[in-house]
């Protein structure tokens, strides 16, 4: 993610110092040891609502200085190549070696220099989900189906470090399963899900199954809720957790850094797109481009934050005001008026300046370069948790939502053709392409391509990356409009939406 | 607005007792009588950002019991007629007196007696905008362009009393021609907006134009701020203040419940569409349906609400949650695990129930019987400054938010024919009719008019009012498919989208 922490704002913010927040060497499990056992799945604290109980908190261990996605199956010589800035070559999995779940296509490519390594990290997985409920505590008839299956796709964007993305990368999905481990017999029953589930099994306060609260027994109107939107809570829970994760490990094991999360669960003929940053996810079917997600910044989400400023005004310390202006005020314009927002305002009015205006906004600049605290260009993702002001010791953590926005896909009811696709972007692709410039990619390299062809979808994805990275032509990395080409960390999966192997 | 307010909730917040919400006899000046001087224009605050200083606050007189739009000029006999419940005969302004502005198209019909008056308001202006700055403080050359109309539409639709809806009809637009005095020269000036005035002449702290900021003197980055953005957000102010007068005039005037408003204004070729409440406009274009509103509503703003009362818990008292459940937990399911979402969820998840959970959560019910506090069903608005939880001293209005969401649409942008129109309504119209419905009704009304028929569009106004309210039979106001019709106050406007005058 290119300068998306900003680090050198003091002179805008006070007098100057170094910055305070430094990438660091995660001190996480490598991505390409041995999947963690049972006992390493990821912990929940006991309080929380929807949380899972009774694992073991410990799962990190010390590491190599940095890993790509295992699935490249980078050989030492390869992760060198893949960590050169010069080169920047177009990393994929092997042609001869297994492929990626669901035919799907992976390219990426590490920045121009912004950072040291790539901070981005990708997982393509498929994952099994036991359910935790088998056969005990509801009125239904009993079931023979269990466990299910899904389908599991994530896109990291790490900044200020990498450990924040490559810990995501590792742990999310399987948050993800562990949330559904409770939901796995009532998803795959028929019936409407029960809005009261007796307690849990061994724990204290159990009741037997005559306790149970059946829909017909409700005296009072009752909403219906779907099972999709149970998944879609889930994913919810399971982001949350992992933040929460995050915070609780991050003294012991150095989780520096924060990340942006574009995930994509299918389940049950449903693709379930959560995105918690500035990641984007687009489908292209029959050359309509069908949006899946948007981006979360200090512009788009500037009313959320001004309203969290204003009504904890204590989070903004004496730095900073609320108020959003065109333009930094001057002590000298004290008196005069001057455009302003607030928290409620979509459009602008003048407003006498008074000294609390001058403190420094909550929310400044202007599309890439828009910043919370004058820090951070993204107000979604996980980690941050020692995210400061610079200079400061103002925390920035509350004003992030670690909160994905999640849309749903039916793929059950369009009939898709081999040239249908979900592309999943980090925003080093979007900075420099359009939604119809991907489409029209889309178009050129598939239809380059015969549909049977397995490694379309790869291909694809490269051409994606290439496109966005250009060619180091006048001393720069440029696009063949000579424009310059994104120099920052680049990764795209390529979802073909026929289904799993349908084309292959 | 039916049953907006529920005022019958004690069983389930406490043991009961008389609600405390009654509409009272408002106590405004008489929208028919002589329109106020200049020295009843509202009051700001002095302090404000954006509000304007130095006029006089009194603006109510003692009135009648109830009153009906001044455009209508109902005689008393006429009064009486539109006040019956049982006829319930569609009002519009009169075929031989003046027509409306912009030849706009108008019709109303009082509830079935659900409330004792009609408690829905109109008001349809043209306003002259004085400039306020003229020649003096800006760096730019002097223009003779000072003064500006704008066109105005407002639908008021109140609830718990009539006194804020007929309050809003009569001063909201003064509210906005007071903010827009001050952009009436910057408005008509080609050149972007400035960001920086010198504070207003005459008052203290007056600097002299060698002061002035142009935006070439910044050091800064700047933002650059469009003539519609100052429109918007001088819309905005003018809401706030028009809340902020019913809070400071309410106790000597009996200012009582609360209104919905939906307004227009056409000012320089655009159609500012603002609207806070359950009204809807929509724009019917050759045949299609662009939609200019949506509706607050405790569904819509279920997460703003519940994050307000988890940040400020103090608002929710010891009887509110601010989760919500599909339906109310029961204190023998203790110990349970029932679905709930919290502010940040749009899915659903389990949890286990705690004693708080027992509270009665802040959002409740769906659909029309969606309550904030199991009391208001709709979100935005003016007014509501004495709404308390029945039973109880917990005040609701500060859930409640008086900032429209405004719309813009550019007239220019496309040359319209006259069978375009925006059409206005308040709940009691879209409560039985879709969008769709009322497609089919502009098509079908206008084509049997001519086009240059002066009475088409109150024709059109009419036919969608009786179609919304039905005719008598089988013990109620039914329409053709024998459903139910709305038994709610019913406004509408069709405002003919080809210009003042052009077809009549």
């Amino acid at each position: 993610m290119l300068n998306r922490v900003r680090s050198a704002v003091a002179h805008l913010v006070s007098s100057g110092g170094p910055p305070s927040q430094r990438p660091k060497s995660p001190d996480l499990p490598n991505a390409s040891s041995t999947p963690p056992a049972a006992s390493e799945t990821p912990k929940s604290p006991p309080a929380r609502p929807g949380s899972v109980v009774g694992l073991p908190q410990k799962t990190a261990e010390t590491r190599a200085s940095f890993s790509r996605p295992t699935f490249l199956q980078l050989s030492p010589g390869g992760l060198r190549r893949a960590d050169d800035h010069a080169g920047r070559a177009v990393q994929s999995p092997p042609d001869t070696g297994r492929r990626l779940p669901w035919s799907t296509g992976y390219a990426e490519v590490i920045n121009a220099g912004k950072s040291r390594h790539n901070e981005d990290q990708a997982c393509c997985e498929v994952v099994y989900v036991e359910s935790r409920r088998s056969g005990t505590g509801t009125s239904r008839e009993p079931t023979q189906k269990q466990g299910l299956c899904f389908y599991y796709w994530g896109l990291f964007d790490g900044h200020a470090g990498g450990g924040a993305a490559e810990m995501a990368s590792r742990l999310l999905h399987r948050h993800i399963r562990e949330q559904l481990k409770d939901l796995a017999e009532i998803l795959q029953d028929p019936l409407p899900p029960p809005l009261c589930l007796p307690s849990t099994p061994g724990t204290p306060g159990f009741s037997d199954p005559s306790h149970l609260v059946s829909p017909q027994s409700c005296w009072s109107p009752q909403k219906e809720v779907t099972h999709e939107s149970l998944v879609v809570g889930a994913i919810e829970n399971a982001f949350q957790l992992m933040d929460e994760q995050m915070a609780r490990e991050r003294r012991g094991h150095q989780v520096e850094g924060g990340c942006c999360a574009l995930v994509v669960v299918y389940l049950l003929g449903k693709m379930y797109v959560a995105n918690a940053g500035d990641s984007r996810a687009i489908i292209i079917r029959n050359g309509e481009i069908i949006p899946m997600s948007r981006e979360f910044t200090p512009e788009t989400e500037r009313q959320r934050l001004q309203l969290l400023g204003f009504l904890k005004p204590e989070l903004l310390g004496s730095e900073f005001t609320h108020l959003e202006f065109p333009r930094r005020v001057q002590p000298k314009e004290l008196g005069q008026r001057m455009l302003y927002r607030d928290q409620n305002m979509t459009g602008w009015a003048y407003k006498k300046i008074e000294l609390e205006d001058l403190r420094f906004p909550l929310v400044c600049g202007e599309g890439k370069k828009a910043r919370v605290m004058a820090t951070i260009g993204v107000t979604r993702g996980l980690g941050d948790h020692n995210l400061k002001v610079c200079s400061s010791t103002l925390p920035i953590k509350p004003f992030l939502s670690c909160f994905p926005e999640v849309r749903v896909y039916d793929l059950t009811q369009y009939e898709h053709c081999p040239d249908d696709v979900l592309v999943l972007g980090t925003d080093g692709l979007w900075d420099v392409t359009s939604d119809c410039e991907v489409a029209a990619t889309v178009d050129k390299v598939l239809s380059a391509h015969e549909p049977n062809d397995p490694s379309r979808y790869t291909a694809l994805a490269q051409a994606l990356v290439l496109g966005a990275r250009g060619i180091p032509r006048d001393r720069g990395w440029r696009l063949p409009n000579n424009k310059l080409g994104s120099g920052d960390d680049i990764s795209v999966f390529v979802i073909p939406l026929g289904g799993p192997g349908s084309y292959s």
